[in-house]
């Protein structure tokens, strides 16, 4: 969803305003949040680092949860941005996994946030604490997974791997970018060579 | 290392009951963490958990990070106690692999500590935060990923497992449980059918 920029009336300047500063807040919000948690947002914290007063970003997200929520969201949007439209440009089944997971490894080691992938770092955050923004984690994760289990899905009907269950399989793709994103924190680089030839096994005909 | 509880003079008891007290806090602090985080430790909330005075928790582990620290130390034992030391009754190799996994889906299942494991919860919290606990975790999960790719290179030497890279495994391994244990504190109980396949698939001749 796009906001239209074309208004001229002091209401649609207003707006603009709006949506231009809710913007660069959850882009700090995002990156805050990759090291230091969803639970260490504070809109004082990130008013001082934008350079807004704390009221005005108070009076754009009202509560603390609903900040966390429209962070949890802006990061689905940039994680959407780097990683997945960028890989559709390829064959679906082996080739546009293979894409993903190569646009996923310049996501968690450039890195795109701050503190690395945002979603590994709040899922073990707010796995034991259910509400909203835990629900919304688990559903940005499970989106994640369905997309990456249709595409295993299309390549075993297209014959490129062994007919395993896709859904395991997708687990397991998650679970090791997932454990070379923690690696990539540390400096530990012989994760980005463990995803390749953990990668290469799973997607290959036999 | 263990101290020894037979003395009868002042200074023994006080150091007996020092020792005592000292594992009820860091009981508590090790399902604090598993929950909330080691950043969320603090010497009030433990006092008044384990019906101290903060002025005596304080006094036993002088700085945060001194606790924090400590508490990393402690769940590591318990890790240990719960999943390592159990499964050495069974033979090197495969069949080890097979007990530690066992052993440890009990751990995280039931869990041991109130927020499942400790190292998935804390590794992730700390990994974009330089410093001692950072390296005390990642030190911890070197120790667990050793252990591992020893008894893998058993399974190759013995002929169980094709000859594959044992750390590249290891990796996978650990990658799984800890995606399990995330997926288990939503409630998600196909991750231990998950990670049965994929021992399965790993730990077979072919």
């Amino acid at each position: 969803m796009y906001v239209a920029a074309g208004g001229t009336g002091t209401t649609d300047k207003r707006l603009l305003r709006g949506v231009r500063t809710r913007h660069i807040v959850l882009r700090r919000a995002v990156d805050v949040a990759s090291v230091e948690g969803l639970a260490g947002l504070s809109f004082g914290k990130l008013a001082a680092d934008t350079g807004m007063s704390k009221a005005g970003v108070q009076t754009l997200f009202k509560t603390k949860e609903a900040l966390q929520l429209a962070t949890v969201g802006h990061a689905r949007e940039m994680f959407v941005d780097a990683v997945v439209r960028p890989a559709r440009t390829a064959t679906h089944g082996v080739a546009r996994l293979r894409a993903l997971i190569e646009h996923w490894i310049v996501y968690a080691e450039a890195p795109l946030f701050e503190g690395g992938c945002f979603r590994v770092a709040n899922l073990a955050d707010y796995d034991s604490r259910p509400g909203p923004v835990r629900d919304a984690l688990f559903r940005d994760q499970q989106e994640w997974l369905d997309l990456l289990a249709g595409e295993l899905r299309h390549a075993v009907a297209a014959g490129e791997i062994p007919d395993t269950d896709p859904r395991v399989t997708a687990f397991l793709l998650d679970a090791v970018l997932c454990a070379a994103n923690t690696a990539l924190r540390v400096g530990n680089t012989d994760a980005i060579d463990n995803i390749r030839r953990i990668a290469d096994t799973l997607l290959t005909a036999c």
